[in-house]
């Protein structure tokens, strides 16, 4: 790879060849891929990028640790619309809003983008099995841009993940163990199958390779604001891998000249589990807290990618915000209601952080602020009619629809 | 509109103007929007198209009955992928196989590309307010298509419509009937209250715009093929309307000379439901059945679009093909397995006619076949969890992970 120098660890600084089955350093610190930014710069211009018509995330391969014979994964990952929220932004009272649905990607999530990284290094890697443990998304992800591919996974889940996760998993091929435990249990469990049989490990914080295919989000949301780059950009925060990613591909972008701006993160986190969060507004070290909210794809205990994840936050200048579970349903309702996008619990965490921000006044007016929402709410059907409520029911009679629209207060409209 | 001469009845051939709340025909006979190719020879060219950055069904402009002045919908409907399926090709015994994941729309299925036409067109008649009824799909993209663009929805959906597209509209803050009752008598309750208070009309087979948002996923399928038209193209059958707009735009593009072929189109239908395959087999007329199938989507006993439909597959020299509930499970696992791409029961429906029309020898080696998923495995989990069983379930212990795998006889790769 010409434009990648080595993979540098976060913790002690080692450094090591950037091989497609990198894992952590031996002092047990995550290894970020470190890139050379004055080939990069050679390569790769703003004018090239416009005329490109891959709308992938491969769009971006001059910045992605892949070689150049590497092809692009099956699926089309990535190049997730980013929508303008005028009408939320003015319920709100900020400036101006994007929302940037990445629920809108092959498997319905940013863990998508990934996941594809995952199976093209496993591809460089001559692999044939990945394997990975998560919360859901990371697990139906890999497994669906895995079989497109023509690889076998192996999966496990925590028995809290949502039906609508499992069932893309089993309808991918995925071989799936559901682990009666919590996702440090079922983390620990993988990396153990992972020693014994030799998979392809698509564990985040392991794989150092996962952030450089989620910072795409943020490659994305930079070029679709025509590199103008917001004031904020919010996203919920569970291992951390995410956050971590969005932050290197604004950094590589600041690096290589295309944006003159770093934009400050909105780490947003469920109140019920948020290490991360706590460990920002304390000054202290992060230590483990319990599972305790509905958005399960941020329930996690035990972030794996604490120390990228706290860095990216502090080097923003970044805010973070905690929320309660019944916050993070309205805002599901909120967004649907004035965006027609539907995300999950977790998807909406960071639009949830948001609304809360602007009621305390840390953002109003004169903020631009983008939210990504990271799953879309098909994921995860139960909570969303819990929090609707259920339709009117009534057989085919014009006079009992009157009278239901009559008790439930509704005035018509025409 | 200068695109658009007129509406036509496709029974007795009456014209109208094409006034943006168009509705049926006074004999009954539902509208088919005719254009002058003419004039759109000299406003499109291939060319004109490959340069457009649009990557939405709105590139398509000078084919839709759209006025120049009106704005795209917000939400980003259409160019979903068109995926090589290689291995299933190889597994199915066919020459090619392409696999068009219209899953991949905002609320993950076909039908926005219908709603976002509705809402394009309530917007141009100055309405505030859609209604339609619809199995699940129409009701959820309405829903969702009008959200974003700030218009008022009442929806009717029938009881058994599944949870994930009732959460969706829950969230997309509709008004939401659930009518007890068969698909017809949720379309006749849908009718009486649009009548009496005068919404705008979303409603398949009633506003003939709808067809034309449908057809620019067989734009779409042309253009993404080079302009090379495969064999066949198969697709689900409900209510008629999206294989009759998929045709409607087979024939445009072939009217202005971007195509020098038609597809002959696959008209799947569940074996509990398909009156209008019957017609074609019979070569008598329509009449209703039961809405016995698992497929709720196409789970029409009455077509409200026979006339379009049964034209369509005549005219394409089509070929019928039902197939059980049973072969739509299988068919949802195998192009799970082989492409990544999960889709609903009724989405599957013609990959499972595809592989009943090789298994019989009507399709193999020379065949090139296009297979249209219309919506989102997504929508409907609980099917799909029925039809792929559950995971192995163990607490986090190695040796009973060994255990479960010898018990399952699975043999570890590695």
């Amino acid at each position: 790879m010409k434009n990648v120098l080595c993979g540098r660890c976060v913790k002690c600084g080692k450094e090591y060849e950037a091989t497609a089955n990198l894992t952590n350093c031996e002092c047990g610190g995550i290894l970020d891929i470190i890139y050379d930014y004055d080939y990069i710069k050679t390569v790769l211009t703003k004018e090239k990028l416009a005329e490109r018509d891959d709308r992938s995330m491969w769009r971006y391969r001059e910045l992605l640790p892949i070689e150049d014979t590497t092809c692009n994964t099956p699926l089309r990952v990535g190049w997730s619309p980013l929508y303008e929220a005028d009408r939320l932004a003015e319920e709100l009272g900020l400036g101006k809003l994007y929302v940037k649905d990445d629920g809108q990607n092959p498997t319905a999530s940013l863990k998508d983008r990934a996941s594809a990284m995952a199976v093209a290094k496993a591809k460089e890697a001559g692999a044939k099995v990945i394997a990975c443990s998560s919360t859901g998304n990371a697990a139906s992800s890999l497994a669906g841009n895995a079989a497109a591919a023509g690889l076998k996974t192996y999966i496990f889940v925590p028995s809290r993940a949502p039906k609508g996760k499992v069932a893309q998993l089993m309808t991918f091929g995925a071989t799936v163990v559901s682990v009666q435990g919590s996702y440090e249990d079922t983390f620990e469990l993988s990396k153990a199958a992972i020693d014994k049989w030799g998979w392809y490990n698509r564990n985040a914080a392991i794989n150092p390779y996962l952030s450089e295919g989620k910072k795409t989000v943020g490659l994305e949301i930079a070029e679709q604001l025509g590199w103008k780059m917001p004031d904020y950009i919010a996203i919920s925060v569970g291992d951390g891998c995410t956050i971590a990613g969005l932050w290197k591909g604004l950094k590589d972008l600041y690096a290589i000249g295309f944006i003159d701006k770093l934009p400050r993160l909105i780490s947003a986190q469920a109140e019920g589990c948020c290490p991360l969060n706590r460990a920002i507004a304390t000054g202290e070290e992060w230590y483990p807290m319990e599972e305790n909210t509905l958005a399960d794809s941020i329930a996690v205990g035990v972030p794996r990618n604490a120390t990228k994840a706290l860095d990216a936050i502090r080097e923003s200048k970044g805010i973070v915000v905690n929320v309660s579970d019944a916050e993070i349903m309205a805002a599901q309702k909120l967004l649907g209601r004035t965006c027609g996008v539907f995300g999950e619990p977790a998807g909406v965490t960071g639009t949830a952080g948001i609304k809360k921000l602007c009621e305390q006044g840390i953002l109003g007016k004169n903020d631009t602020v983008v939210s990504v929402v990271t799953g879309n709410g098909l994921k995860d059907v139960a909570n969303a009619i819990a929090a609707c409520g259920e339709p009117i029911s009534i057989p085919s009679d014009m006079e009992l629809l009157l009278k239901a629209f009559a008790e439930k207060g509704i005035e018509v409209e025409n």
